[in-house]
């Protein structure tokens, strides 16, 4: 793994992983929990791979980077799905997740301008 | 840790870790999801604590026998949650989560003994 | 996620979990440590992530196809290593990964014949 | 789960997450490895159990109180070990170890005064 500084990067996945726990649990105690039963699920997913890909950025694996494409596809996909919701736990990790795929967007930006 | 075969005993927190994820799942598809957020909400810590006892197990872990008293305790909480509704993944769910406590706690009962 | 049955899939990421869990406890208890560097980075990062797709066909995840990708990756990578190695944990555990990786090869082969 | 705030608990764990992944890689980039194989192990260990254990505070999970039990006997474990090691990260890793300890101990003292 490449020697730059993942300080920010870490910072922004593992924000995503508390907003989508939080969001998940808040979801479950909405009066009505049908419509957000993919919010939930994409949660559960995107909490586990963020947290995942901090603990490999920590590590210095080799596999980080990689992880990382797969890292900014589910946060795009559950910044999506939290965004149709209106409410404040939904969009408060709709801008967590956009937040965490911009980071690993620009993670992959920077490597291959290396 | 001791050198007692552990294999019975992660084939159980493994099948409990399938029954919960599954169940999590299936809870989450159901018409009425309201009563069922609590078993949602156990299923997922129950997942969680069972894949990391497993694993404390493989790699011979320190802390592996502390671990087992609380997974003991959170597939007793499972079971009885998942055991009070009458669908299909919660009756299976509740009897993987009470086979899990019960290996946990022979565990416990053959090392005490020791 | 489509309805194929993903038993034989689950418990070879299962048995690669292990494998890899035993053979990184047991090159750190080799004599000597420092040729088996790799192999124990390896090993940490194949387990986490087989551990994490079993979980992911267990719960139905969308994301679960994609994460497999990235899981064979890992799997063949660690395989190669621990293949180098001449000791018996290494040898069942670049066993294991192969197992694991070829099953999660067939998988993606399926899937685009459907 | 009480009410109470967890930001500094959850910030005191995944600090402890970080110095643990970074210490286990560094030890095992050390020339001589051999004296670190029990440092290297309760890292593993306590990064899996402290990152655990922040995301049952984040989903508010019925079981995050008796888990933090178990991470601060982890957390003392691992600073005692490391302590006795001179490196940088191994003294850095102990330092976050007694921290997230203290902070286990202090938020169970809270509860029970309430």
């Amino acid at each position: 793994m490449e020697n730059h500084d993942h300080t920010n990067l870490i910072q922004k996945l593992l924000a995503c992983v508390a907003a989508c726990e939080n969001c998940a649990t808040a979801c479950l105690n909405e009066d009505d929990v049908k419509p957000m039963v993919r919010c939930i699920s994409l949660d559960r997913d995107c909490a586990d791979l963020c947290s995942q890909a901090a603990r490999l950025l920590e590590r210095k694996s080799e596999i980080a980077h990689q992880y990382l494409l797969l890292c900014e596809e589910i946060c795009r996909m559950c910044a999506e799905e939290c965004g149709m919701h209106g409410h404040d736990h939904c969009q408060i990790c709709a801008d967590a997740c956009r937040q965490c795929a911009e980071a690993c967007h620009m993670h992959h930006e920077r490597i291959n301008q290396d």
